[in-house]
């Protein structure tokens, strides 16, 4: 590729994060206000500024438009954690995949805690999330089982998968109660902190 | 009461719950064989052998009979939480509260495996489920919060509870794996052992 091809691929990249971004931003902002059932897709690309057949281009559903791209996000945990050491714990080696996720997340904040609160407002989309939920707890159950080295029968990998899944959720949800004004990654830490930990009451730790 | 009336009483409630025993058999039975929408509230009664006048006494919906008793199990969960004496940590103190609500599983595991594959084959089921698990979740914190005596802002309570939900959540899927032969409170012990311990890895506990 010459420099020139090169800078017109990464221009036409820029360009479609930024179509998407649109239509994921101006799907979250409808919904919020309208409710799910009224707004059409017709109704979020004029918002965005493009035709329903691009909006077509990204997203196969308003719903999918309004959820996020969940298993891209798990692809690109389970690549990192593919890259720590593998004599670094579990639970460590979790929370370290995870990083730079939350600080994107954490960048991004609002149209996060809009996606929050979509979610939380319109249930008819939790099958879908919950589908993404379970491939994902299925991929990482399994790069748990090879990193730790145990049978499929062996309890570990999926418990580790579901309590760090948990934690996540906490500290998601204490992050949203906050407006985005606490660290994420400062939640999460801190919720990990406690499950390696045990969790012990706070009455013994005081 | 008269030991008449008594007698009488006791009957009727044992009636009571036989037909609404016979009721949820009967729609998750049907549902497991033929799909969700492919069975109507008419078909239940006349499998469990009453009018469709008298499943709506005992449910409002088809959907209803077939999720189960969230709400009374929660409750009963946390009956039993409050007897436990408050010095007992809290991973120990729910563990112990749980174990009635297990052993009632175990001894009726036919229809909560028939109620597992259900849930999983018909995703339509999950918002009413997930709606379900929220409030117990609410419920919990609340619990825990009071039972720790930490303030309402301390991630603590929130975290036990999803992160013990998470741990019962997995022993369940082993069960039901399983087929109901592994003894479902052993798995939950296990699962509340490791997350007591802090989830070392199976090589470091090696």
């Amino acid at each position: 590729m010459t420099i020139v091809e090169d800078a017109t691929a990464g221009r036409r990249d820029r360009k479609k994060r930024q179509t998407r971004d649109a239509l994921v931003s101006a799907a979250l902002r409808l919904v919020a206000e309208r409710g799910l059932d009224q707004v059409t897709v017709e109704e979020i690309s004029e918002a965005a500024d493009v035709s329903a057949r691009t909006f077509f281009n990204y997203f196969s559903s308003k719903d999918e438009a309004l959820v996020g791209d969940q298993a891209g996000d798990s692809e690109r945990v389970l690549a990192v954690l593919a890259t720590v050491p593998p004599e670094v714990p579990a639970l460590e080696a979790f929370r370290l995949a995870l990083t730079p996720m939350l600080e994107e997340m954490q960048a991004d904040s609002a149209l996060w805690l809009l996606r929050l609160k979509v979610v939380a407002q319109n249930p008819s989309l939790l099958p879908r999330l919950v589908a993404g939920s379970v491939e994902t707890e299925r991929m990482t159950t399994e790069a748990l089982a090879a990193r730790t080295g145990v049978g499929p029968d062996h309890g570990y990998p999926a418990l580790v998968t579901a309590v760090t899944g948990a934690a996540f959720r906490v500290a998601i949800i204490r992050w949203s109660a906050s407006g985005g004004s606490l660290p994420l990654t400062e939640l999460v830490d801190e919720a990990f902190a406690a499950v390696a930990a045990g969790l012990p009451d706070p009455r013994s730790a005081a």
